[in-house]
């Protein structure tokens, strides 16, 4: 396209790798945003830099959120004690869109893989450790995705925590085998966290 | 979600109303530029600002570019004399893909619409009746959808024309009855400039 200048082109580009775009849609949405630059275009990049500026990692439990601590570690509404604990910032949205679980999270920011050699200390799992035994836990909750490395991972953390005296429980009925969390409906996350069972 | 930053929050209701995203698809893009911040949510802000700032339409033939004249009118390698009027920017794109077409475009910004009260004046149909007096123009080519308003506007513009002695031509063969130029490989797009007809 030696049309549309090299910054077009570049934006583009750029669109297109993100995830549920592919060049086309990519086109769409650049097109669409140049023609509503003033409304749509410019703000979304003011939007982009606040939040790249803006953005961390919660030190306690792994959240994105705008400072330190995130909104949900933050929330003296939250019950204390039990910790849901996830894959991904995606699956403990999927979480909360459930509105079933009032307790705090911890993100593991991956599964295990002997396959691409993620081991526990690239997992945040030692923090893990350490939030069960310097917080008055009383139940990990294991809200992984019920995969091979999934399945891998609860069966390690439920092992690391044996003699720690806490419950560990998995989401249950209700995940389907090989489902992705994220990609399920609210309500089907609540069924399993209510019929939530002992490992 | 309370736990994201009502920025986060923000940035992912405007990027689920870009055609092509839904809100699934937007929090997973969000998340993917979140987790790369430094290499794809700063350069892609940045560059979204840049676009922003110099993007403009040609004002010989209503494309986008960065300056008064788009790259096509002023590329003089491209054939002069001839005219592809199409719908929108998108069917410029779509056009130069298919890479058969030398001459320059004239982009009516959308078809006529009684529905949409959508008139001759809306669309820069005055202009190119300008163009084809002023400059020295042989043969004007209807690129435009194959829908009904597309077809309507085709025939109006032919209409208009009639005893300049332009020839006006349309494509044919190749796009589908209801079908979008957009939307169609770039084969498809070069044989029906190849087989076009006059009308
Ligand atoms: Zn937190
Ligand atoms: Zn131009």
């Amino acid at each position: 396209m030696a049309d549309a200048g090299r910054d077009i082109e570049a934006l583009i580009e750029m669109m297109a790798r993100l995830p549920g775009l592919g060049p086309r849609s990519a086109r769409r949405a650049v097109l669409h945003l140049i023609k509503k630059r003033a409304v749509l275009l410019m703000p979304l990049a003011d939007r982009m830099h606040a939040v790249a500026a803006s953005v961390r990692e919660c030190t306690v439990c792994g959240n994105i959120g705008t400072g330190d601590i995130c909104d949900i570690c933050a929330d003296a509404r939250r019950t204390t004690g039990e910790i849901c604990v996830v894959e991904d910032v995606a699956d403990l949205w999927a979480m909360e869109r459930g509105q079933a679980f009032k307790g705090r999270y911890h993100v593991l920011g991956g599964t295990l893989s002997a396959l691409e050699s993620v081991g526990p200390e690239e997992l945040r799992i030692p923090q893990l450790i350490a939030r069960v035994r310097d917080e008055a836990i009383g139940e990990i909750i294991l809200a992984l995705n019920a995969t091979v490395d999934g399945q891998t991972t609860a069966h390690y953390i439920a092992d690391e925590l044996e003699g720690t005296g806490v419950r560990v429980t998995s989401l249950a009925q209700g995940v389907p085998i090989g489902g992705e969390l994220d990609y399920l409906d609210d309500g089907t996350i609540s069924a399993a966290l209510k019929a939530r069972k002992g490992l």
